[in-house]
């Protein structure tokens, strides 16, 4: 069942990510297209999946079910209601037993996954329960673990000035809530599987996104697997990267919008991009985010997308509108070639080194947009 | 969704009981209607049921979505595959953890129930999602307990041999495995009340079955519902009654086939049937039986019904051929007239009473017909 377009589709999209972040996206993608893919991260330990992933050893489900939950049919009526088919994937077990706190479709999945042996499988059926149009997939058939160096954990009295001792710290919930800067993550293991489905997902699109979302443990965790990174390298496709409306406490606490992209350099220094999507409202410096987008090969699309009332989350309807455009827009881009970007690269790519306490980390170096107006700029 | 005819349906049918003996007996009605309504009792407190029934203070689970199973489309190779939907419900979650041995389908009930709050909707929705022909019921909204006086536990010494010692014990489990013998069984509460759609039921079909199953737990408890009761002295349907091929370890060791409509008889006086379906192989004495059953106004039909290979369990293919010959044949009886009725069992009415340890019981006497060859019958 691939997402493929038909008459009613303009283009085709793959959404990387996880999370709200995703669910946003999708609802943003599904009022353009019917051809939508979402390409799900696998590295949730928390809450109702993680439970479920520790007792029966397979993947984190709560991400999938929100992707599908997304994509699912809202105002179909026939018999067998879809409607009710939501209500039930998303309902939660209440009381204070072994199953409390359950997500009803994080149940189902697992079924599916126990039953039909193949995740591709399992979400496809569980897409056909729900109504789904288009498609969601784990971004590797196998769970991951994420794992992080963070520094500023003041673990000791004598240590709490000292902010570069990085300690490394194991999961998804422990990464996203840390109360210290995240320096860098990996995924365990170092270069998981990624799901054949999806890799094809992102080399066919027409547009790719990126994020919004949380940036280590849902936007990241993508660009850290080999097969998915390289397929995102070498498409065709528009790469639209979404930036976050606001610095998220714990995981990017204090982060500065350029700091979110300077994130993705270092964890991955060939990445390019076509578009950033950028709410004028959560960007206090927008030259320096253009610049920053630029080093991707990017241009800057600044518009309104955050809802209404302060909240600092994306509207999906807005979002739909700057997802069109920046799909337009980005069709009659010239793009760098791959030889000089390349170069580029490696230009970049004298890494300075810091030594942190647990072991050695590479960092790619503040780039060369950024070097002459921010000498001592370092990430994060 | 009432489970009506249309134009390939001979018959409608209602099937009460639980467990596997219901099982068969749907899979048997379904090959020769697509108008199959079963209603299933709801005092299960053992297993994933019970577990789920204490947690979350619902039905019990298993029976109803068994009956789903039974009533389940096989060959349905439409995009939403109900054949993967039948093995998503059957399927257990492993290993050994808060959820180990829960039947996937039994979570979804019960996510079901709780969106919908309504348990008829809840089955309709499951009934739909597994490609159901007909329809199934719970016999009351709300859960009940088994409750049962056994006598011959021998909980002392010094009790041994005092069989008529009267034990109360409690909970479908307890009396399902009893090493007593049962005397009488209730429902806590007393009186329950019936779900509205299964007293239609029952009146509007052409046919209504009891049994096989678990005599007691699963085949007795619909005649405790009073609405239920009166629903099935007053329908037209005919009345099938069909027997087991066994006594049952606990609750019916050592039970002859005219000791099970004694106990019938026993726990609803006025009960009447029009057909007692008997295997041959299991019944000792077959007159004994045949006089056993014209008391409740039943002629019987002597048929293989049992597996061959030796197991005692329905065939579903013959006990089909059966159903469908008790359904006809019983199309040309002459029924005693409701008045005369009444009177036989003013007759047989006049009770005897025994009292046990625990309190009074009242028995229903050996009815008439048995009488005069066998004076000191007791049941069991």
């Amino acid at each position: 069942m691939p997402a493929d377009g038909g008459p009613g589709s303009p283009f085709s999209a793959t959404a990387l990510g996880g999370g709200h972040g995703l669910h946003v996206t999708l609802r943003a993608l599904r009022r353009l297209t019917d051809a939508v893919t979402a390409v799900v991260t696998v590295g949730d330990d928390g809450g109702s999946s993680g439970r479920i992933r520790r007792e029966l050893d397979i993947l984190p489900l709560g991400d999938l079910r929100m992707a599908l939950d997304a994509l699912a049919e809202r105002d179909h009526l026939g018999p067998a209601d879809p409607g009710t088919a939501r209500r039930l994937f998303e309902h939660r077990f209440g009381g204070s037993g072994a199953l409390a706190g359950h997500a009803v479709g994080n149940l189902v999945l697992a079924g599916l996954l126990d039953v039909l042996g193949d995740p591709v499988a399992a979400l496809d059926e569980a897409g056909r329960m729900l109504g789904v149009r288009g498609r969601v997939l784990p971004m590797s058939p196998l769970p991951v673990d994420l794992e992080a160096d963070v520094t500023g954990l003041g673990l000791s009295e004598s240590q709490q000035s000292e902010d570069d001792v990085a300690h490394r710290i194991r999961g998804q919930v422990a990464v996203a809530t840390t109360p210290g800067q995240v320096r860098q993550v990996r995924l365990v293991p170092r270069r998981p599987k990624a799901c054949a489905e999806a890799v094809e997902a992102i080399r066919t699109a027409d547009v790719v996104t990126l994020g919004p979302g949380s940036w280590f443990t849902s936007v990241m965790p993508h660009l850290l697997v080999p097969e998915l990174f390289t397929a995102l390298t070498e498409t065709e496709a528009r790469r639209v990267l979404v930036l976050n409306l606001a610095p998220q406490p714990g995981e990017t606490a204090g982060f500065s919008p350029e700091q979110h992209l300077d994130a993705l350099a270092e964890h991955a220094p060939r990445l390019r991009l076509d578009v950033v999507i950028a709410d004028p409202d959560a960007v206090p410096e927008p030259d320096r985010l253009r610049r920053g987008a630029e080093a991707f090969g990017a241009t800057t699309l600044f518009t309104a997308v955050g809802e209404s009332g302060g909240a600092p989350r994306h509207d999906p309807v807005a979002l739909a509108g700057a997802l069109r455009e920046a799909a337009g827009s980005a069709a009659s881009r010239d793009r760098v070639p791959d030889d000089e970007w390349d170069a580029r690269v490696e230009t970049w790519g004298r890494a300075g080194r810091r030594r942190f306490g647990g072991g050695d980390v590479f960092f790619t170096p503040t780039r060369d947009t950024y070097r002459h107006e921010e000498e001592d700029l370092r990430w994060p």
